[in-house]
């Protein structure tokens, strides 16, 4: 945990390496992943089978999860967690159908009709890790948006353990959000599987979901064959607080932040020397009894940042720098800030709106731009499974009003062939 | 040329190869893109004068255009292209003008806030070619829809000439799009310039435009570093056509289509014998008097088919696997068919909508999904320049009540420093 004074001309150095944290291409990963996608281009469900066993150490003789499966699942998670469950669905689904966009047109000239059709993705995949880190609210995440945005057909994956199950949590938010169709496979092979297909899996037109950095180089190598949402990088929050805030939430909320990876970023921008040393003083206290403290330790090590500012304004320029996945601000009267946010995939407002409630429960997307990425990319939501096809129509009369324009238009770029197919249409006075 | 009876049982067979034209990764283009990129980083505009002057054939002093520059173009460029220009670039403008979206927020339960603030992407890059294929069309697809996103910095890269001058119908279109800063760079190392900057270019938020194998491998290789719109593959178009079709328009369409590229895919999807070989007929004809007539007849060689279809139904499934960068359809009442119309980058409805008036004027982007991505992709368009950030708030009366539930998730997904921030909140029964 490092503490800097920083102002509005040593910030951008201070900054610069916070989110270079990403891999870079052709890494050696990158030569193993490529192996293993291209096994299974090879050989399809036997690689997958050899890879499942290889590296999730399960001998399965079925990719597919069986009904059964998913009612047995269902038996082990208990009432109140299945209830909790459908009421961030709701929730989640209540918010992203707001986003949803419709079809639309406009008429010009008495002959001239444009728009976009929007039209579902027809096929995707969601990726939810498996192991220790066992996400139910992925699911949620992922395929709630999906089925607003009317994608017809949905494929889980997620990595069997030894004893070749998928973790039943998963299974019955799987089962909640409507998804029959699941595999137990992981890492870049089933990354792999479900952009090219095999014998058993219908290959899928986008991927999302995260993953450990196999998963994640892999959807960067398929990535043009099929979408994918993103790249994630590790975690990070930015907590921009004044002597206002309550230093105990801050540690609790960076401490959250923190368990999540030892790459995890923990950033306090305040104003306020008190706080930076409450706040410091409470990460120290709060960690004793948190189950994740390795990890949080060395994430406090390595990643955990506190930047005292000069002024407010400064401390929210310091923050489009780094353009955090997670933006918490705890100052008097926050929602006057929230014109100086321009780049954050969410924030957090006031000192009830805890990162947490975003990542479970409140509705908005868990599923965030990392690693700076907030300065041009936005949060998975119901887009992100829809396309849009634009739409145009000339009549014969609006057209030709304009031919001699577009045609000049054509030949200018070198185009004759453009040129002609306008021409082509008025060369005898009035084809048909 | 090849003409192929299909049904709907053998198609996905046939065009199975059509959509793997793009490059693959880890290619030997990408090493060689890969030093390029690595040069600029560590030489930044050193480099950029040995590659400019190495490639194209220019010694420049400096990359910026000066204001002089952009004079002397504007004199030598026509009035008439200049009035047809911003004739296009107005209905651009109101196209994608109906497309721009606004923050909004929600209110639930007497104390929670939940919205979206979309904010346009701080600066961006364009990449415009140089050389024999200078497109001012591209200058104004690209820039009009960032403008409107409210980008408030837009560098624009184009290579020069041996003369080190940039095409005065580019810095034309420029000028006339309000682009004051334009850099005389081109291929893998302007994309390297644009994002990781060098001493004489601030880097960009995300790049935009076509370009040569080398900057489309340059735009995949820096993903992540910065966005990027697509990585475009060559161009196709789709007709599917009935008998009341006109054959002389088909196969002027699919000539100004073949004339982009020797790979760029002409493919026509009809029910009708009779049209099929009167477009054979028309396309041996028209293609005598054009000037690209050596691309467009290794384009027809390589990538042109005939698919005569079983039913118009047929010719639609076909269609959709094929999701093509545009569509024409030529049936009687087209419109009709709109719904049947899945994955395609755009949709020209009818004899009076050849493609060439939506690559110059119509309105709707000329930057579409090639190469089967419509799948899963759209048109560049405002969006493309703007970010949505998340919006949360919850007061404490609000986030009391479900308190319990989110710590429980939390818990059950083995992160207590979850469950953590939000107990803190109110373990003293009312915490500050």
């Amino acid at each position: 945990m490092k503490t800097i004074y920083v102002n509005e001309t040593n910030y951008k150095e201070i900054i610069k390496n916070l989110n270079s944290r990403k891999e870079d291409f052709l890494s050696d990963i990158d030569y193993t992943v490529l192996k293993i996608i291209n096994d299974i281009k090879e050989k399809g469900d036997k690689a997958l089978l050899y890879y499942t066993k290889c590296f999730d150490k399960a001998e399965l003789k079925e990719l597919k999860v069986k009904d059964e499966e998913i009612k047995e699942a269902l038996e082990i998670v208990d009432d109140k967690f299945i209830s909790i469950i459908e009421e961030a669905k709701k929730n989640i689904y209540d918010y992203h159908l707001k986003t949803l966009q419709s079809s639309w047109m406009i008429f010009k000239n008495d002959g001239i009709m444009l728009g976009q059709k929007v039209t579902p993705i027809e096929r995707i995949g969601i990726y939810v890790p498996g192991g220790k880190a066992a996400y139910p609210s992925t699911v949620l995440m992922n395929a709630v948006p999906a089925k607003i945005a009317g994608v017809k057909s949905i494929a889980l994956a997620s990595p069997p353990d030894e004893n070749g199950k998928i973790n039943p949590y998963i299974l019955a938010a799987a089962k909640i959000c409507d998804i029959d169709e699941i595999y137990k496979i992981g890492g870049a092979q089933a990354i792999a599987a479900l952009s090219y297909g095999t014998e058993s899996i219908e290959p899928v037109n986008k991927i999302t979901g995260p993953g450990n950095i196999f998963v994640a180089r892999a959807k960067a190598l398929v990535y043009g064959k099929v979408d994918i949402d993103m790249i994630a990088g590790p975690s990070e929050i930015c907590i921009i607080a004044d002597d206002s805030a309550n230093p105990k939430f801050i540690a609790a909320d960076m401490l959250s932040q923190a368990e999540h990876d030892e790459n995890a970023a923990s950033i306090l921008i305040t104003t306020s020397t008190k706080i930076a040393a409450e706040v410091i003083e409470n990460i120290k206290i709060q960690k004793e009894n948190l189950s994740r403290r390795n990890i949080i330790e060395k994430s406090i090590e390595n990643m955990c940042l506190i930047l005292i500012s000069d002024n407010l304004k400064t401390s929210f320029d310091i923050c489009n720098e780094i353009a955090p996945e997670h933006l918490e601000i705890m100052v008097e009267n926050p929602f006057e800030k929230l014109p100086l946010v321009k780049n954050a995939g969410a924030v957090f407002l006031g000192k009830y709106s805890p990162e947490p409630l975003g990542d479970y429960f409140a509705g908005p997307n868990h599923t965030l731009p990392t690693s700076g990425t907030a300065k041009f990319s936005s949060a998975l939501n119901v887009e992100s499974f829809m396309k849009k096809c634009s739409i145009i129509f000339y009549d014969e009369n609006n057209l030709k009003k304009v031919q001699d324009k577009i045609a000049y238009f054509a030949e200018k770029e070198g185009l004759d062939g453009h040129a002609n197919s306008i021409k082509v249409r008025f060369e005898d006075g009035k084809s048909n």
